[in-house]
């Protein structure tokens, strides 16, 4: 009877968007991922596995910071350019009273020196210097252990690696590190209209999107994908193929089949694959509502509605997160958020978290605005290539009003522009 | 009698930023990129080549936007829960008068129906359902070409492609586009103290960081790169190593021997290799005040520090937008950018562009902070690996005032913390 009645009136209840991953997260209980031995070249956003401890001093001995030469502060006080101190140039590795030895930066300091005077404050003449200011001891020096010192943390586990952190791991000689394994991301895509693209449709059918799509989201997060095809609405095929991508795969996404009532196939099937199955279908959320999440063999399963737009908003709230964790991240990486002034009204469904699509722009005078996609429908792909971000309207939002001050979550550059509002 | 002058007294002249940019590309003329066919999977970030244009209708169809019942509008007028309509359920690919079928969302619309009555605001009894609500003509539908029309440009050239236009290509049943070639950026270190790390440093040896830190920042921004090893300060052998670069590669980054004197090996080797040679040595600017940029052969030779840090900071003002040029990049791509409170005075030095690292962090109550890391020398490469962004001073500023507003280009992720300013 429960079916029929969701086949009919669709869904009965709809859990909110926060409740409904913190539901997904608690059944789950996410292990962190394993680490793995890479080369510090193939190291670039790779998420660290373990701290890494400097073995010896950075620098490993005090060095100058800058052109000129090596000197001991006390022969250079009081010189002026009127009244300069004379000090002979010397080639040893050790320097004596009224002695400089000329280093470039990055040289090492010579014994005897205790600080460094820079060239433009010298004139050489006939193998001498005239030393035109006075220094003080361990001027222009870089002190060793100055930039890590021995046994201290250089690097943090749970962070991606940039560039400075290779530059940093370098300099202290390391040549591999422990990186996290990549997790491995199954999706499938379900319905009978769907066609690969590059075959030709019949009336009626249309191109598969959502698996190109969502991989390429996965792709950069830096999560492996695994293709897992295009099947029918058939519940043990579709239950067949979920099965597979569980046993190969960390994690299946699929797209499709998630509506209500006769159309509901891909929960059926996830059901059909064992406890504790699908925990959450229906989310109040728009768009996406028709998203369900679930646990099948300890995986998560996240069943998407077959709407690219739907799909990718709903893998941005509920598959984003997750993955970060099983990338082993130590906090979810955040899309780069900024406030500005919404250019008009925008309607927006109470009860629903609202993702509105928006182009945001910056004036000349620095000020953002955020232009709201007008659109007909979820499934209307330009709102997402027209938009560079989104700002989410929480439940308790009728509409947003003009000029509002929102924050804007970015998925692509901003633009400045000489744009009246 | 020149040479003899910067060597005693350092660079004679400081070119300002913006002029030694200018000087440069004006020199260069680069040509557009050639482009090159990839499948749509391969495309995620590549620059598109050519304006991608709409060969059908999206949808090529009027689909349903929703879940529920394809009807004639005019027989939903009227309509209420206390006085439904009701319609014969049909499941021919024609509907007439007082009938609907049933469709789910993007399910194309049967002929003789103008509009879709969602599920939730009708009954399914024996066959037929009670319509509750009227809908207006074309409601719930998406037009035949709502979303791109034929001979539309779905996406346009020279923007570096995100999952969402790879979406919408897909669904246009694009399978290949044209992308711009990657360029391909040689990196050669120069420095008689310098080993390959995995090598065991002598006394006073060090590891060479640079090539690593730049082939990242390159692979980051879509570029290949050519690693051209390391040599010793003999200008020969660096000349011999350039040559073969600018023959292998569209560009030659060198780091180390550029500074004044006898330390000015690498303007020297470049200038031997053919016009114009060095263009710009010396640049107002700190960290990287001896960069050094040239062409030789019609391509860029960007000749950087032997430090690390200023190595990365003159990558980023030299390096970056002319790497953006040769990907084909309509726009310069920058760094994400946000404004913040400056946390303590900071000196700057008058004439010079300062680039200032620092650590922006984001209070609870939403407001941005940036945090100046200290630092005696810009050898320390913990200053890039603390910061997660840095502030221009412009060249007349002597210094930032604490609590100034600042503008922070961002290198890495911001944190929200719970700290006290």
């Amino acid at each position: 009877m429960v079916i029929i009645l969701v086949q009919l009136k669709g869904f009965q209840k709809l859990t909110p968007v926060e409740e409904a991953l913190q539901k997904f997260l608690k059944e789950l209980q996410l292990r962190k991922p394993r680490a793995v031995v890479t080369p510090l070249g193939s190291a670039l956003n790779r998420i660290l596995a373990e701290d890494v401890v400097a073995k010896e001093n950075l620098p490993r001995f005090d060095r100058s910071a800058v052109d000129g030469y090596a000197v001991k502060a006390e022969d250079t006080f009081e010189a002026s350019q009127f009244k300069p101190k004379v000090l002979q140039i010397t080639n040893k590795r050790e320097i004596g009273e009224r002695q400089a030895k000329q280093v470039w930066t990055g040289n090492p300091i010579p014994k005897g020196a205790n600080a460094v005077l820079m060239l433009e404050n010298t004139r050489r003449v006939n193998g001498k210097i005239e030393v035109w200011i006075p220094v003080a001891p361990g001027e222009n020096i870089c002190k060793e252990g100055e930039d890590v010192s021995k046994g201290e943390v250089a690097v943090k586990a749970g962070i991606r690696l940039k560039p400075q952190h290779l530059a940093l791991m370098a300099a202290l000689g390391i040549k591999e590190v422990k990186v996290f394994d990549k997790p491995k991301i199954a999706l499938l895509a379900t319905g009978n209209e769907l066609v690969e693209i590059g075959v030709k449709p019949r009336e009626n059918q249309i191109f598969e999107v959502n698996r190109l799509a969502l991989s390429a989201l996965c792709q950069e997060l830096g999560a492996e994908t695994l293709d897992l095809g295009i099947v029918k609405d058939n519940a043990t095929e579709i239950a067949e193929r979920i099965k597979f991508g569980i046993e190969k795969a960390d994690m299946v996404i699929t797209t499709g089949g998630t509506s209500v009532g006769v159309s509901d196939v891909v929960p059926m099937a996830v059901n059909s694959l064992g406890k504790p199955g699908v925990l959450v279908h229906g989310v109040a959320m728009r768009p996406a509502m028709p998203t369900a999440l679930a646990v099948v063999n300890k995986k998560p399963v996240i069943i998407l509605s077959g709407n690219p737009v739907a799909a990718m908003i709903a893998f941005e709230v509920f598959a984003r997160p997750l993955i970060c964790k099983m990338l082993g991240l130590k906090n979810v990486e955040a899309r780069p958020k900024l406030k500005a002034k919404i250019t008009r009204r925008t309607a927006t469904v109470l009860g629903r978290k609202t993702f509105i699509r928006v182009r945001v722009f910056q004036q000349r005078n620095g000020e953002f605005f955020a232009d709201p996609i007008s659109t007909s429908g979820s499934g209307v792909i330009t709102t997402m290539t027209k938009a560079n971000g989104y700002v989410v309207a929480p439940e308790n939002r009728e509409g947003l009003e003009e000029g509002e001050s929102v924050t804007v979550h970015l998925f692509d550059d901003v633009e400045v522009v000489d744009e009246d509002v």
